[in-house]
């Protein structure tokens, strides 16, 4: 794990050492946690109005440093790329922007949290210690996977966590997919998919869904949608890319192959918001919860942004939106201090 | 002005034309009012759920198609353009990318709009009538200036609406700078601009601020800021670039000329609402009130986004933000039809 301490005089980020260099102590004005593109457009705004952000990037936790872009193919939908751009790309162009109006950056893990008091105190996982006037966290979310080896061999070479995200590529377009879940989400992911699938599979492992009836009804009327009940997820098979996928009844234990394109899973997505429990008032699902349509959350000088308050859209650019949002916020509020 | 009518057979747009030709009438399933940030990334989603919706990019009303961003010079902040964009080409990259998707676009204003009934019907300036499912408004804001020529002469050359977007160019850096206004939004921006100028006139017409006592006790301790009372913009001068300003005292008219390189107007906005008065409902200020953290109106089908729906950030970035969060909901609210 990357630790930077008074002693890691050969870290390349020169600035970030200076803060820690002999044990002198400074008070950050703004730290952000978290380096996705809502961290990131924080940092960019928080640089440009000169409060010297700390973005303490991220390591192991919740994913790794930049966030779930970093593990997506092609970006399609962020505005400002016709042509699209890969995901890793994307967060590289957004540190180079904040890093070229003087936000500094840690790889690491923010291990526990004070942000009751005026100065906000972190410790990261190698024991660093951090202060700041304020906090902007932007940890982002991460989506639940079925813990199968072939999930993560075929991440992004088909499987998929966001039909809205990658549902019009082109591996996709009619050709057969399979959401897997049973929730309003899955079956709003099987619908839309079917604008572009020659076939969608709805893979549940009940015999009923718990999604609303209205969303059920719309599901069951649609030609190309096939629901597949009391059914599990066993492999995905392929080569460079999905090509089938092995489905076991879990009532009968038969095993069924069917050749497939996509896998979406769609069984829900875990905010990383568990260092900040028991400080920070979060919605029953764990989000972050903030008084919209500000990003201020229930703690004076603490702010949220991104995937971490978002249980509805799950977008980059979203993210991005409420990334600048609390950056202003947090300016805002040091002014007024 | 542009007109696409039945008879407007060597319009390039050929998708625009077909809708018309021969009056043969279609109701669109999202129509997108507004072509800046907010309206250019709801129609790229939009336009990716396979919704094919139609921009009607404006025309005169409200600013220039494209909105704000066309004509501001360089855009530093927008996230993933390190080195910078131009205002224009950031707008045009984001049309290539819904053009893609397969949004049309129609250069003209809406002059009439129902947007009670279950069918949104529109007319535009040339007499085009258009029937829609949803309608997204992403008309925007426009900032109030001085009625002064050389205001639009010099604008994007030292003169600006927005400190946060352009107080950290490099042109206003150690530079004398002046805000005109004399609300909680001038004196924020006044000490903003403190930041980065070597001094910041702050010049109100008045002999007292309407901001708040906190706000002006910042201002006043600020060394930086020096505050002229009672006092207009009467020209700004200069070559290429702002140079001086002539202020006039309005108690005994006397003219002054003070070095001056940047001068930003921080006397208000209006959001761009007012052909949907007495059916949309709007806040005090005439922006677009919506369900937060939804972009949903108070009438069924109609969402609205980017800076007509918001009086605070009013960011390309945020405004893209909330694009996407429209073309989301509305594609969801058609969905449950």
């Amino acid at each position: 794990m990357t630790s930077v301490t008074s002693h890691s005089i050969n870290h390349p980020d020169e600035q970030v050492i200076r803060i820690f260099l002999g044990g002198k102590h400074v008070t950050h004005k703004v730290v952000i946690i978290g380096s996705g593109p809502a961290g990131l457009t924080a940092a960019i705004y928080a640089a440009r109005a000169e409060l010297q952000p700390l973005v303490i990037e991220g390591f192991m936790k919740g994913g790794m440093p930049g966030g779930q872009l970093m593990s997506t193919g092609e970006v399609e939908n962020f505005p400002g790329f016709p042509e699209g751009v890969q995901g890793a790309d994307l967060i590289q162009k957004l540190k180079q922007q904040a890093e070229r109006f003087g936000a500094t950056f840690l790889m690491e893990d923010v291990e526990t949290a004070d942000l009751t008091g005026s100065i906000k105190k972190l410790t990261t996982t190698s024991g660093e210690n951090i202060s700041a006037n304020s906090v902007i966290i932007a940890t982002g979310a991460r989506a639940k996977l079925l813990n199968l080896p072939s999930v993560e061999t075929f991440w992004g070479k088909g499987v998929s966590a966001c039909a809205m995200c990658d549902g019009a590529l082109p591996i996709f377009r009619n050709q057969p997919v399979a959401v897997i879940g049973g929730g309003d989400s899955a079956l709003e992911e099987a619908g839309l998919l079917s604008k572009f699938a020659s076939k969608v599979y709805l893979i549940h492992r009940r015999d009923e869904f718990r999604a609303s009836k209205a969303m059920q009804k719309k599901v069951f009327d649609n030609p190309k949608i096939e629901v597949v009940y009391n059914s599990v997820l066993e492999e995905i098979c392929g080569g460079d890319l999905v090509e089938s996928i092995k489905l076991k009844n879990v009532k009968t234990n038969e095993v069924t192959e069917v050749p497939m394109k996509g896998v979406f899973m769609s069984i829900g997505h875990s905010p990383n918001a568990d260092f900040a429990k028991g400080q920070l008032e979060l919605d029953p699902a764990g989000y972050i919860k903030t008084a919209k349509p500000t990003t201020k959350t229930n703690l004076d000088g603490v702010f949220a942004c991104g995937d971490v308050i978002d249980p509805n859209y799950r977008q980059a650019i979203v993210a991005a939106g409420t990334g600048c949002m609390a950056a202003m916020d947090a300016e805002r509020w040091l002014s007024s201090q």
